[in-house]
């Protein structure tokens, strides 16, 4: 790697990040991809691993592997704790790291929106170790109710909440319904799979927000034939590990909630002294610079950006076209050349249900059902990275499928 | 399950419990398996998952998955601490569990030879956290050393010694160099894999112990051409994490140490108020029942017993056989017939050190290289439980001898 060429540092290795790197590959730039973590995390699989149908690292991939090919790449493991702007370097717990240009992709974190209650006994589902932090959790409710006398306990334990009415509540409501309503029951043949519950609550008046109302209601179908208890204008107000209460009075005793209903930017964000939205989002340039800060770009999750006056939603789609954006202008700014404003191309949106149940709308048309959910299935396998991970999860689906197996019903230790 | 049958409790879900409760399958008696896993492991494949090749899921399996179909099974995920003889209880962490009879398959557990230093700095290989952890470990040594600049430190971080030179340590070191000299090269370019040092120490003057001096003799051969050093009559009496020291007063400055040198039985045993040799296990009758408590069976590493003048190896082969053995003879006493003496078959022994290189002894026939390796695979994958993981395991063992790849190089939080 020439050391005279500009360096491009990118922090984060989501969606984000990994576009903007490979827009970069053979370009005259030196690329210093940062994070925490050493693999990249296909996100929208993680409820998958939280309700035993695949492994962490089917949907998680080294970043290093990723990136072998490309010569002008380096990784550092690190946690990145600020920028300074002035002397253009990034604070990492392991040096400094100079830049030339930075793209910030930090993402997401999960947003309690400042409830103590909720943020110490709410499961989040954000991160490969959420996600088996969740399956170990299900698992060993059903293993105490297996002996469990008292009918009142029994019934807490086989009670679980699902908080947030987005894709990634739906989906991890659907699959854990028909976790336990298809494999769990024969591996619990003293439980009575009639008493389990499995809620959806959202607070706003329908679920799947965003959709056209026709796959909302379809979507809520779907769940109540797989027997999810779909509760709308269901205000979360306090949860003690026991009993959750609504903001109505109800109060559903439960030892499992399982907490989607917000992310917010990276708290790297908050260290930076930039103008914030509420929920922590930095305020970019339709080029997705920093305003008065030019060498700098924020994409995804973490960055706010408004088009045809409503802000761009914090999906995978948007971090991965910003991505790239950033990574062009740059090579733009490098060659003299004018920088583009961003436009998102929304692509649609989709959300599966459980076996055979999907909705999905793109280009202006709806799908629900089996055609949704095998276009789902496509989409998705076609994300994993590596052909490896692509026929392994595929040989799972596969299997569950057919025998109503789930392959990863196993309690670690964490 | 009728309640008044005669009620086996197995203790332990390894070889041996899960092959003891496959003979009581369909027999007029209730089973009760006590574990405070919720899964049955294949040990011989936990270097795999240590080494980056595996994931945990395709070497554990639900105890409550095998047994599925096993009508007069029941499984208790708890810790147990230990069994009142005359009231005949097992006592455990949720409860006690009444037996007629109770077959103890509690297996080993590691055995630092009571070296604190070792114990708090050397990293043990028996279960599949501690797998997880040397993974996790190895590959953060590597991390590091990309960006550490003092040439000592980097060194330090890039020396790996393995201590035990038995089928575990053997088959480590040997997948550990592989690891890094076929697939860790090409993730970390700035790193001279020539400088990367893999030691296994062993204290007696031979590896693999109990194998033919030819095949010993081969197996060295084979772990020096991997580029492992290998070194006998090396004893290590101190390890503060940074520095290991060997007896003879030489210093090997190391951040890893792997601790495959000793196991001992499993704590259980010593709550028991039985006769223990020197390494715990508790001496049985040959029809493998306590004396003088003939409604108690031990088998596998917990239990020791002597044929021909020699006291049984601590290994799979005589932990199945001795759990279907006692499970025979509890039938036998049901019946009112008298109990049989066990005897040991020993099919033999194989060690595999890495790419079509193995060594195996059977039947009186030694093998090595390419034959013994191919066995190896096959003997190892057939011992797995469930088609899929079986054909998950091939593909990517397949995949990782054709394009030199491990599929799970992640760093997880641990």
């Amino acid at each position: 790697m020439k050391e005279n060429l500009p360096h491009v540092v990118i922090v984060g290795s989501g969606f984000g990040g990994l576009h903007a790197a490979r827009v970069l590959a053979g370009k005259g730039v030196r690329v210093t991809m940062i994070d925490k973590r050493n693999y990249h995390l296909f996100q929208p699989l993680l409820y998958q691993v939280a309700t035993a149908g695949i492994s962490p690292h089917e949907i998680a991939y080294p970043v290093r592997a990723i990136f072998q090919q490309q010569k002008n790449f380096e990784f550092v493991m690190a946690r990145v704790w600020g920028v300074d702007f002035a002397r253009q370097v990034v604070l990492t717990e392991s040096g400094e790291v100079p830049y030339d240009y930075l793209i910030l992709a930090a993402g997401a974190s999960v947003n309690f929106f400042g409830n103590p209650s909720l943020e110490q006994n709410a499961l989040p589902l954000k991160d490969v170790s959420d996600a088996v932090t969740v399956r170990n959790h299900v698992l060993r409710m059903f293993e105490q109710a297996a002996h469990e006398m008292d009918g009142r306990k029994r019934q807490a334990l086989l009670t679980f909440a699902v908080v947030g009415g987005g894709p990634t509540g739906v989906e991890t409501a659907g699959a854990l319904s028909e976790l336990i309503r298809l494999v769990l029951r024969k591996d619990y043949r003293k439980i009575n799979v009639e008493n389990v519950r499995v809620l959806l609550l959202e607070a706003a008046p329908f679920i799947l927000g965003g959709f056209p109302p026709a796959l909302q209601a379809a979507a809520r179908r779907s769940l109540e034939e797989k027997k999810v208890e779909v509760r709308v204008e269901a205000k979360v107000s306090n949860y003690d590990g026991e009993k959750l209460m609504l903001e109505s009075g109800e109060v559903i005793p439960t030892r499992t909630v399982l907490w989607s209903a917000g992310v917010r930017a990276a708290s790297l964000m908050n260290t930076l002294g930039l103008e914030q939205d509420r929920i922590g989002r930095v305020r970019v340039l339709p080029t997705l610079q920093l305003p008065n800060i030019p060498q700098v770009f924020v994409v995804g999750d973490a960055a706010y950006l408004e088009e045809n006056g409503k802000p761009l939603p914090m999906v995978a789609q948007v971090a991965m076209q910003q991505g790239r954006h950033a990574a062009q202008n740059i090579l733009a700014a490098l060659a003299k050349q004018p920088l583009q404003p961003f436009r998102y191309h929304d692509l649609g949106s989709m959300a599966t249900i459980g076996r055979n149940a999907a909705v999905a709308v793109t280009f202006g048309l709806q799908f629900r059902g089996f055609l949704a959910w095998f276009v789902w299935l496509v989409v998705h396998l076609i994300g994993l990275i590596g052909f490896r991970n692509r026929l392994i999860v595929l040989i799972n689906w596969a299997w569950d499928y057919f025998f109503y197996d789930r392959a990863v019903r196993l309690i670690t230790r964490e």
